[in-house]
């Protein structure tokens, strides 16, 4: 517990994608008020430091009166040097006179990622090989279960695997322990099916964002056990959501969903293997995304650039 | 409303299918409880009428105790003629014995159908269009609505349009002279985005079944303004589903859905653009099915054959 | 002919949108060689005008020695007065500097459209349809076809509908007699199933981009009878492409592509009903997309925002 | 080499499906030229040995002079000691009347299958991990690689690793090394990424189907470098094919295909990563279909029930 370390991943056999990772690139992130020339004074601000603009979005709510969003790639060299004066300087020179949140990061410095399973390992393997092969950009820390059946599966990825076994009686001693194996540690908490509810005071001291699956294309079927219940309602697509955790359980901001078809003919456990599929599926798409900046909370829903 | 009458659509530019419709084609559908014997005993009946079996689908819910489900499609010289006494013998050689219920059909007869629309067209024209172009093997022979403005549309197809009006204190009244209208003329009723709760009365009454789309991926946003909840929700795909219309609004069976992919950019409007392509989409299928006699209710499901 | 008149849809039962059309909206679309502050130096000219800037994409083929493309659209009192001078002046200062290519457009502008079509009425009423309840923002002014057979229902949306037969031996006359009807009064024709090949003289005299829907899911099946080689070859998926027209038939650049699901049971009839549906979807986006002016063409591909 | 095994799989943390696994069911695959009768004959036949049609999918290429093909599932009591003498009854009681090609097959035993692998891992460690989940019913008996990178991967299943090495000089005596490994051994040979090219010889004394994953939505792309020809042409989707391997390169009669939705922003890299995703879901459905004994073959296209 106490040694946990943030791996690197095992090279793999074969890298999909050669490119040197991002290096001197990084990525602005606004939300503000909408009005006239945010877009021009924060241009300004980059090109002053010769930095070239890669990528830009912007949504606003209501171009009158609404609320405005921003994601930036850039190119820069030198940037990681230059990043922390870059972020005072543009808090005093553009955050402030514009009211704006804003985050500023190097896009070569992965989110470092802890993730919580049961006992299903699609999810969770689909993350870990995607991420031994280069696919994802971001560094597993650590998995934390309450059973052990996974450990061989996890430490052959050389990831650290921490048994938290949970019952009823147990539940607040569990997450104590989890906290302390999690707090201060990662940038993003992912449940992998993890089939435990999380208490309000374990999301508010976790320090980290949460990212949940929920096998249902919600809001139908929020709750136990949904196959069973579009089986018996006779639904024709099945789905998948991934989410932020929020207090109120299958209730927080949806980052990404999808579904596949179904027919009568499918039983209980032919939607639970078949929506095993789009669960992994949604689940890598939602990390990708977070890891990559590109998911803003709006009230309850994402904005996704 | 006294000259109704199940008038043809008027001859297509082009229709896409050529083949002379369904002529000498059977359909049988059979529902019983499950035990061996059942295809043999069927099969051995049409065989010895020299009917040779195109297409077989075949479901049951359990193989031991279950409920069985089969749908034939076959071929057999003089059908039309053949088909009453047919019938008869089907019950006593076959139905009967296995306790069934079934329906034979002559795939040449196409259903006669009513459709009810208040002030959106697609879902209506999008049938219309495919009736016209020979697309869908069915015959409209009225559209009631009960606002005025479709009538041009739907008199240029050779269809009669009755504008039956509905207030909070004419609804009783709307409905008897809805039912006068449809009672007895009509195999198939659809509810192409008609806007009013039909009562348990009216469904009992009509004798047909009743086919509505509902703008939403049920059981999510079941009700009014679906769409408006979809945004607020923050979901990811929007959807259409297809059912057969009981007392309990947007819960009876199944027959169809389909999802379009949205984002944060997609405002209410937006979405009900969207959603209109998925609604005619959804309800065309639900009803050509119905029509080739492929959906056969298993309690509040459906099977699709 | 001499009167063709760019006629406005008759109204619609129901509108899908209620919002005045894009009034004081502005599309600024540019192509350069990439390189650092071409974005500061576009969002300051828009500030300094008082213009806000509502969406803006951008793309660089490659951030080294790549091409760049960018489309914003921005809101600005008194656009369309104001138009004029902001193209000389966003030339001098902007454009030439960078040595872009760029366009300003008045987005409340509608594109004026002439569609080609000869027997298939699918994609036609599709877009006609469209456009009547203003989910399409352009102007239909003239339908061409080398068929009579659906003059009635292209006059019943009040728009002109012109007879051009094409035969072997009178191809040239026809074309001559298309240009004659086309040439200066239209930004974009439309092949809607237009089953005659354009000459090269034809495309280069007609002075609007051409878009064309092809029945296949290109590379795949280019040239006649796409649904027939795909029901040949056995795939489980038959799709549209919708392209620029250019010289080389079915090669020019891709703007949108779909498919659908197909089995051994769908003979080429079939093939030909369930492509229909996605012919019409994907011409329908394309049209949509290139006259909000969203499609950009680099060499022979598309960027499409 | 000599010591190759058919293991099963390792019990999974969690199996997916808990029923017991086809016990006492059947599954029979005719084929023979149309006529009536054909069906009669088979269910009476089952019928008088106790047994329960379960499905039953049929499919004619022309109800007059076609091709007509059957497969039935059925459950049995004793089905593995009757098995031997009703392939001989129904040989000669039903196949030989009507001149049928026919296959009566125990669904309890899986199929042997051996996979050929080169150095992309996604689609082999997706078969392996389906197979250990139990969602696969076959039996992984041996993965030969021209490379040696992932043995660690597939020992770690308990399946035997062999490195076959190619080149230029040596394909034949390769092909030969291969063929001792695999002739007689197996009842299915699956091309999981494998970048050889086999020769017909090597086709014909295999003794056993050959599945290969292409990278491409086939017919579009065959042969080298498909994504990067994809991005050239500017495609807006790309796909997968799965396919029997026949002596024409990726002409071979296909079994499933799917395609993902790309834009002008993904890069041959990025194409290879979503691409990736594909693959192993064409080539995991083909490969369950085929040991579902669910795919015949009708000349140069796949019938699949």
């Amino acid at each position: 517990m106490r040694g946990v370390s943030h791996t690197t991943a095992p090279a793999p056999a074969v890298t999909l994608s050669a490119s040197p990772r991002d290096a001197d690139t990084g990525r602005l992130l606004i939300s503000c008020d909408d009005r006239p020339g945010i877009v021009a004074a924060v241009a300004a601000f980059l090109r002053e430091r010769g930095a070239n603009i890669a990528q830009s979005d912007q949504y606003s709510t209501d171009p009158e009166g609404g609320r405005f969003f921003l994601r930036m790639v850039f190119h820069m060299g030198g940037l990681a040097e230059a990043l922390p004066r870059m972020e005072g300087e543009f808090s005093a020179e553009v955050a402030e006179p514009f009211d704006m949140r804003f985050q500023l990061r190097d896009a070569s410095v992965p989110k470092r990622v802890a993730i919580l399973v049961s006992r299903y390992d699609h999810c969770l393997l689909d993350l870990l090989w995607r991420w031994r092969r280069r696919e994802l950009h971001l560094d597993v820390g650590l998995v934390i279960s309450n059973h052990p059946d996974l450990r061989d599966e996890v430490t052959g990825f050389g990831v650290p695997y921490e048994h938290v076994p949970v019952t009823r009686d147990t539940k607040a001693e569990a997450e104590a322990a989890e906290l302390e194996l999690l707090r201060g540690r990662f940038d993003l908490v992912v449940l992998a099916r993890y089939m435990q509810v999380l208490s309000a005071g374990f999301l508010e001291q976790v320090g980290a964002p949460v990212i949940n699956i929920h096998h249902s294309f919600l809001p139908a079927f929020a709750g136990a056990g949904p196959y069973e219940r579009a089986r018996e309602r006779g639904v024709k697509l099945i789905g998948a959501t991934a989410h932020y955790v929020t207090e109120d359980l299958d209730a927080g901001p949806i980052i990404e969903q999808d579904v596949i078809r179904v027919s009568h003919r499918d039983n209980a456990a032919e939607l639970t293997r078949l929506g095993a599929d789009i669960e992994r599926t949604v689940l890598e798409r939602a990390v990708r995304w977070h890891c990559e900046d590109r998911v803003l909370v709006n009230a309850n829903t994402t904005v996704v650039f």
